[in-house]
Parts: C-alpha cells; structure tokens; sequence
C-alpha cells in the first residue's frame, strides 16, 4: 500500500531518526471505550476524523507487543502465528513499513492480549497504540506522548487514544495533515468509577466499524445531525468528568452511544448491530435505574453492551448480570 | 376541553349544518399503516404535522361506528361500557362536542374493531374517521372526503389517511389553520401487495405514541434531520408506488421507519419501542432478503413489525413466521 500522505507526517515526526537494524523494544498500551464516540472521517488515510471524541482507558486491559529483528515479518497474536498474507499481517506490516528505510529491519512482532474476545473492545486501538510506543522503544526515539498519538491514530483511528491511562479526549483537528489531531489525558482521577463488560455475543460482525462508519456517512440522511450531537455531548461529558457528576455523564455518554447507533439505522438497508440480547441488556439497564441503581449503557460498532457505573453499585450490578467482567480504570495507575 | 381552534373550524366546514336531535348514523373506516411516517406535529391542537405521510390502508381490518341519540352520552368499545371517566370517553366525547350546539343530543356511540389486539395498529385512526363518517351521515351533511379527512385529523392525526381505502397520502399543508392539511387517496390499486402484522408483545407501552412523538420533537437532536429524511423518502414512495416498483417501496419504507425510530435514540434518556423481538424479527427479515426473499419491515411507535411483501412471496413469509397474519388491501375494494 502506497501511502504518501502517511510517509510525509512520519518524516516530519521522526526526522532524523530511524529504526536501527538491531531494533527491539516493548510497550503496553490499554484498550479504551469512548464515552463520547468517534463515528466518521473527514480524511480516510490520515484517520481524521469529523468529531472528537473523549474515552475512558481499561487500565489492565489492552495489548502488550514486544518486537526483534527476524529473518522475515512475522506476527503471533496471543503466540498464534499468521500467515503472512492474513489481512491483520499485512496491515501491520504495511504500517511498520512506514517507519522503515532502507537498512530497516525484518521484525518479529509477538502482540499478547488481555482483552476478553469479542467484548467488543477494539482491539486494534491498543494494539496500535502498543506498536507505536514499541518502535518508539525500539529506535531510542522518545517522542512526545502527543506524537505518539498522532503515530498510532494512523494505523487505527481510536488508538490514538490509547495511548494513555485514564479520561482521554481526541481532538479532530482542523489542519489538512492531522498534526493537531492527538489525543490527551485530561490528567483526571475518578477511583470510584466502573466499567462492565458484557460480552453478549461473540460472532463475526457482519459489517465491520470501518465498513459501518463509512456506510453511515455516505449513505444516512440522519448522520447530518452528529456532528451538532457530538458538539453537545463532549461538552457535556467532559464538564461531567471534570466535576465527577456520575448522573451527568452516564446520560450523556448513554444517548451519545444511542445517537451513534440512531445515525446507523439512516442506512439504506438500515444498519443495526444490534441483536435481541443487546436490547434486552438496554432494558436491564434502564429497570435497574428505574429502581434506583445509577447505571447507564453504552456501546460501540457491535453488539454488546458496556455498563457504567459507580463502586457501591458494584453489587446490585453483578446481581442484575451475573457475568459482568468489571474493570477499574484507575486502580493504581498513574495518569 | 376548550379547543377554540377546532371549534372554528368546525364552523368553517358545516356552515349552517347542525346535528339534528334524532342524529343517527353507521360507518366504517380501516386501520392503516404509514409507508412514510407521521412523527412530530407543527401544531398540537389541529394535529398539524411537521411533514406528510403515505399509507396503505388495511381493508377489512378497521373500526365499525354506529351512533344514535341517547339519555346520556355513552361509549361501548367492542360492547364494553366505559366509564365516563375513561380517558377514551372524554377523549371522544370532547371530540364530538364540537359537533354538537343548542338542541344536540347525548349520543350512545358503539365501536367495534376488527382490528387486531395489540398488533400496533392506531385503534383511534380508524375510530376517529369512522365517528366523522358516521356524524356525517348522521346529520346529513354530505360533506367532502377532504373535509372529512381535516375533521378527522383534529381527532387523531393518523384518522385523517383512515378516510380512504388504498395508498393514502396526508398533505402537511402550511396555513396556520390547517384548511390544506388533509388526505386524499392516491387511486392507485396494487392487487398483489400484501402486509403481514406480527403481533409480538401485547402489554401496554410505557410511553405512548403521543408522549413518544412530543419527546423526541422536544429532546432530541436527531429530529432535525427527520424533516430531511422524509422529503427523500415520501418523494421515492409515491414514485414507487405509482410505478409498482416493490424494490424501491420496500427499501425506502423500511428505511423511513427505522430512520423514525433512531430520532428517538437521540432523546434522554433514549426512547427505546423495540423488544428483544423486535430486533430477532427485523434481523430475520432481512435474513429473508439476503435468501432473495422480497420482504421489507416496517414500525410504528410500539414493538411490533409489519412485513411488506408482493402476493408470490406469501408462503415464504408464512414459513418463517407462522404467526404472520396476513391483509390483502386491494382485495375487492373500491379506491
């Protein structure tokens, strides 16, 4: 893949710097749920996208990717070797390409997981997040966290965020080549705060996010309004996040996540990752708020469900769903 | 109920014409199903909508409405009595004291529906058409079907497409008083088509289609593309309509229903209808389509699907859903 407009922003980031032919580095970088969502481009190579978005990070969840020089690219996820023509092989290696020249050399990219399967976490974000700070590792380049993100927003939209720890907001940027277009950490502790995952199906999407975003800009009158969506909802979130007003951001991020799946349903035909669990979840969630547990949903390109919620409505949440996979965000994590 | 504006025009259509003492009339008016929906009104007393409609009237399945002089005003819905208190007596009687000056006497008014229980199908749309058919004849006012369908209409929004047998379209109309909104029949016949009502839930909404409609004019900001979203698909519908284009009617209905319920996504907290059905019919549907069976869904403001599909198709629907109860709309119909 030729990608000219990618190979001049690493040039302006690396400069000088390159990747020695001994290069070996290790990074981990967590996996994030967006509060307020990441839905559509303005610049499909660059992963521009046409709104911020603001995240929460999954402390102990993400990807770990340790990389040597080899005889030939290779990839193991979770110690399964692909072959090299496997679509996730090539995309990798399409992407370290633009960080080798010349004497660059081959790599073995080993990536470890502690993303329960098909939660519906992006693996991709942490995944790439964690391949840019181990090539950062690896060339002794010690870029800015904000470089970093801009790195790793090229190899997947959403893993410019996971480049940290905690609340994180990505900014859309204005400039043509993206480079005021990078995530931050909003530098914020919430200690009390929970993230549920539910993983209520775990077939292969039909329609993939990248596939569903596209079809939804181009094709749903209704995605005209998510634009005036976002700009309420992120302000919104982020005020909330601010003065930990738990009410706040957990109806916020919940319609944000609705109004998302709202502009998917403007498709033609109509778009829904959406399965009956899925609803029935929703139904949950809105019977347990109906009785005084302050929960709220909210969910990305897929099926399942994610639920947030404070500590002390830990319990009544596993009682409701007995096979929540609770996260801490900020259990012992320095943002 | 004060409602000066309907009193007025009331007044403007009947002219000199009263309700005499010994009023006594019968009429019958259909059910229907909007292809292109009604969501969100420009006034709340007339039942001015903010964008037209088209619908397919349901035949045989409607509302009968006999009415006769009485010792005092009384309801019977299926002979059952309510009480006067009952929402649905008020609702009507208020309705029909516009109708009534001077001398006009208490009526006892009998519906009977063949509609069926809880299948989502607007009760008061074909109630309110049948009690203007049946004033009408009552007081021997041979008034226009366009005149019939404003009277309607200020009694349910919906009642006033229940006028006409057939493809029915609502004209949105723009003076303040409503006089150029009303329905007119397409007079168009489609032997073949067929609309299959799955009844999946019967218990009571939560929030009504009203309180629904109100909310998310109110609350969410997806509304604001709904008016663009039916110009798009109320145009394509009449076109496929009036060129038996099944293809384009079914995609564009479909589209048009669920685009009416993802403005309610956007609402806070989100208004959701669906059911875990819901969404198992929707996907079976679509399963059905990817077989190459031509079947298309569609949605009111409650849980229940209504399938689209030409007369050939017939027992592959019936195949996949048994329960399907299925209305032929042109059968022996005059339009």
């Amino acid at each position: 893949m030729f990608a000219l407009k990618k190979t001049e922003i690493v040039q302006k980031i690396l400069g000088e710097r390159v990747l020695p032919t001994d290069a070996s580095g290790e990074a981990y970088a967590p996996a994030n749920i967006a509060l307020c969502k990441y839905w559509g481009k303005r610049d499909p190579e660059l992963n521009l996208p046409v709104n911020g978005s603001l995240s929460i990070s999954l402390q102990e969840r993400g990807t770990r990717v340790s990389m040597a020089p080899s005889e030939r690219d290779t990839l193991l996820i979770n110690d399964e070797l692909l072959a090299a023509d496997d679509p996730k092989h090539v995309r990798l290696f399409d992407f370290i390409d633009l960080f080798r020249v010349d004497s660059a050399p081959a790599l073995r990219v080993d990536t470890q997981s502690s993303i329960p399967i098909a939660a519906g976490l992006a693996s991709s974000a942490s995944a790439f997040a964690a391949v840019v700070m181990a090539l950062d590792r690896a060339g002794g380049w010690n870029l800015f966290a904000r470089e970093l993100s801009i790195l790793a927003r090229m190899g997947s939209g959403s893993a410019s965020r996971s480049i940290y720890h905690g609340f994180v907001e990505w900014h859309p940027g204005v400039l043509e080549n993206g480079m005021d277009c990078f995530a931050e950490s909003l530098y914020l502790q919430w200690p009390e705060l929970r993230v549920g995952l539910l993983a209520l199906n775990t077939d292969t999407k039909k329609v993939g996010s990248r596939e569903g975003m596209n079809r939804t800009v181009r094709e749903s009158v209704l995605y005209q309004c998510w634009p005036d969506t976002v700009s309420r909802d992120l302000a919104e979130i982020r005020t909330a996040v601010q003065e930990r007003d738990f009410t706040r951001l957990g109806a916020a991020a919940e319609s944000n996540a609705c109004s998302m799946h709202a502009t998917m349903l403007g498709c033609r035909p109509p778009l829904l990752y959406w399965l009956p669990e899925t609803v029935e979840t929703l139904h949950r969630v809105w019977g347990l708020r109906n009785d005084g547990v302050s929960a709220y949903a909210t969910m990305d390109a897929g099926p399942n469900v994610k639920v947030l919620f404070l500590e002390r409505e830990e319990s009544a949440l596993r009682e409701a769903f007995p096979l929540l996979d609770v996260i801490q965000p900020f259990a012992s994590v320095e943002v």
